[in-house]
């Protein structure tokens, strides 16, 4: 659907800068684009390679727009959010399409007829739809997908490939699971009893509010008793792990491979940089921001950013890092003092010795 | 399944404090819990909160008991494992609703001729048991579970959506495994010849013994030769990766995240934390603890706690970790004692010159 | 098959020494091995266990040889890799087996009528080949797998139970995904804007060229424009996350748990060992090696050995761990160091003083 910069300026929230009669088409990265393509300034360190890009309109700030000549610009206020904006214009979000009427091939679904299915979903062969559960209205559900008993899923969800959501689970609405992700499965809860581990029945669910996003492989585990819970409006990038009974805040952003265990609660907007792993029984407040590979063992205030095993706020391991890396040094200045100090003694010794 | 209090102490071996005609159907958390849930006190610095709790009864040890007044409780010599086994008591374990009868949907399942199912399983439609495979008594598989060519499982076994058992494998009895589990996948093994990798077919298997359950999506590699091995009782929990040839003990415990690489051998009861890492061809003693997000460099000896990356026993990463956070401080300590130096050093000289 | 050590040998690159018309017919481990079996010695540390093995031939490499007596030997310029060519000669690769004619049962695969398979492929049942996706020649895939919409797989690929291709993927030639892989999920791209974070719709894919080869479930995002793309000949082991937009070079080793986030590119030869982080829009030179749990946070030469949080030069984070585990110790020298120019400062003071 190409645009001109004048249309897409409209349609995204921004100001051309240079000759709006110009169409794009699709976008692109700065070094890839061509001329049919919007791309977009990510850093004002690379601010030369606009210059340098065969883009046919580049998205910038105000003030990286003061830098830029001989280029056609769409200049808005949060350049990223444009971008994105442009993304959905010109491309839309991924159509789903239709699998072949269920008469014209033989693979089946499962749908038991104890389950309910709103209308105008998309259900693909090889789905499987348990007694008790509840679909909403358009939601789509790709092959080998297991809706467990008693499950509920809301309107508009999308679960690609090979998702499992266990019994008594609940998706809110709008919820995104990429392929592989497991909801619900079992808490580690163990009684150790003579010498053996014995399962305590995991009788509570896990429950996904709306708006929310798991990338692939994401594991929520169902709480022993309650609910582990998924504040609405956040979202986990890929191979993520939440223990039983953690509550994660609302609009929270957990990059690939970060684990919260069990019983942990993070407020609204926590941020996770990946592979940061976070002790159980814990509290994070509001807006905390957490650096990648950080290992949370103690409750930490909102508002702050942290780093570091053990996590500690990132001004602290920042100076500690610089503190590791001048430790040779130090030892040896120490071993010059310790030099200095027992000639100073010896001196000392023999004056006093000499003193009548 | 509503009991008295009276019936529940007896079933959980503790004893009532209060009324023991109250009845509860259904265990909570302490703060959820209301007149019919009986809940449990985990940590003795929550002790205030019983006082505020709702619930009908909470289970407590005799020492935490004498802190309470005013609130029916079950006193237990391990309240942890008597409220497992009041969750057993009022909920039972997860019950696996029988699919409807093959005749009245459409939906297939794909045994092998030459697979055996033993009496009594529930296999759900679209699992495929390949040939060769042998299934014990009264397993239930879910949908979209692969069972490799050969592979054998035993009895009472309990394999959630989307796990694959490759060609070979054993399961021993009583083995759970959680959605999204791959056991058997080839080993990472590569001999590096004129610049490639070539692959070094793994021609070993994966055995879990009895009574084992891993999390969702937990992967365990097959050997190259021989077995990658997981002792009886063993419990992971999701994401864990076990490598080719790695022997995990009898009733480890092994928090989400884990990894364990090749040939690398740990004892019985060992448990680790979540992200721990493990190298290759190492021995960890039996009952060894290892602390969240370490990495084992060297063998452990067992019954002892480790942490730190390198790992190193406990008490020692955590001086460590004290000491850094006081490394700022220490610098300006040896600046301080550097300028004192040099003014006795100072001093001295201009005393001895004038001295005649 | 079994093979004389004479032929073996022939087959491997090797010589023998003892007697040559032993027969082997099996590969295994030092101490598992019997008089069937040919081992290998992969460290010069084990081996005096050489003579206490059943093996009926040992591979070992000209040096070691000359540390062994009265076993017969297989002498081998590289034995790791002539251990791997006598897998291959006694062991063969894989075999799949053909799934039994669909006349002969009920389950069904799903190939839509616009999608192509080539020549000489093993569809299991239950697979789902979505419209537009091209197939190429002798591929195995099996159950549950997902082919989505215009993905494309080249000729000899395998992909194990339970593997997701999104639409508009590419796979290579020879690329081999383990069970519960998915490739091309979204990537973790949103707009903050306005409290909520805005999903940036991924229209890039992901393209793994061939002689490819993913443990179980190992994820790899799309890009949000692009391709995120892995190199001709890389290996990951389990459980690996590639973000959206990242280039892995060409022959890669990655092991179990690693993650590299968005934007990043690796160069050729590049190892990272177990649960490495990389974080995004980073630089890693050809032939970088980083250590096992490293936080890669900034650009890295090639050819060096990197490791620590953050990464440095091997050598630079080996000296600061020594460091750290003498801190107690330099605190207590800095301790002495105080009370003794304390006192030498005491001791000037009063032979000042007393001094006419």
């Amino acid at each position: 659907m190409p645009m001109t910069l004048e249309q897409l300026a409209q349609r995204i929230g921004a100001q051309v800068q240079g000759d709006p009669s110009v169409t794009v088409n699709r976008c692109a990265g700065l070094e890839d684009a061509g001329p049919d393509d919007v791309s977009f300034l990510a850093n004002r360190k690379y601010v030369k390679r606009v210059a340098d890009s065969q883009a046919g309109a580049v998205i910038v700030s105000a003030d990286d727009a003061k830098l830029i000549e001989n280029h056609n610009l769409l200049v808005a206020a949060d350049p990223y959010f444009a971008f994105r904006e442009a993304v959905v214009a010109l491309h839309g979000y991924r159509q789903h399409p239709k699998p072949i009427p269920d008469g014209q091939h033989q693979a089946p679904r499962f749908i038991d007829p104890t389950a309910t299915v709103g209308p105008d979903c998309t259900l693909y062969p090889m789905v499987y739809i348990a007694a008790g559960a509840k679909i909403g209205a358009r939601c789509v559900i790709y092959p080998n997908c297991f809706i467990g008993p008693n499950a509920v899923v809301g309107d508009d969800c999308q679960l690609f490939p090979n998702v499992t959501v266990y019994d008594g689970c609940v998706l809110g609405n709008r919820v995104t699971l990429h392929a592989g992700c497991v909801i619900g499965q079992d808490g580690f809860g163990y009684a150790t009893h003579e010498g053996q581990h014995d399962k305590i029945p995991q009788v509570g669910n896990a429950v996904l509010e709306d708006d929310i996003e798991l990338g692939a492989c994401c594991v929520v585990d169902r709480a022993t008793v309650g609910s582990t819970r998924i504040g609405k409006g956040s979202k986990f990038s890929d191979l993520v792990a939440i223990g039983h009974g953690a509550s994660i805040g609302r609009h929270n952003l957990l990059v690939a491979q970060v684990g919260v265990a069990g019983s942990s609660q993070t407020g609204d907007y926590v941020v996770m940089g990946g592979q940061v792993g976070v002790a159980g029984h814990l509290k994070i407040g509001d807006g905390a921001r957490i650096a990648a590979k950080a290992g949370v063992t103690s409750n930490l205030a909102g508002g702050e950013e942290y780093g570091g095993q053990p996590a500690m706020p990132w001004k602290q391991a920042r100076r500690s890092w610089l503190s590791i890396g001048k430790l040779p040094e130090m030892t040896q200045e120490l071993r010059a003092l310790q030099k200095r100090v027992t000639e100073l003694e010896a001196q000392l010794a023999s004056e006093t010795q000499v003193r009548p």
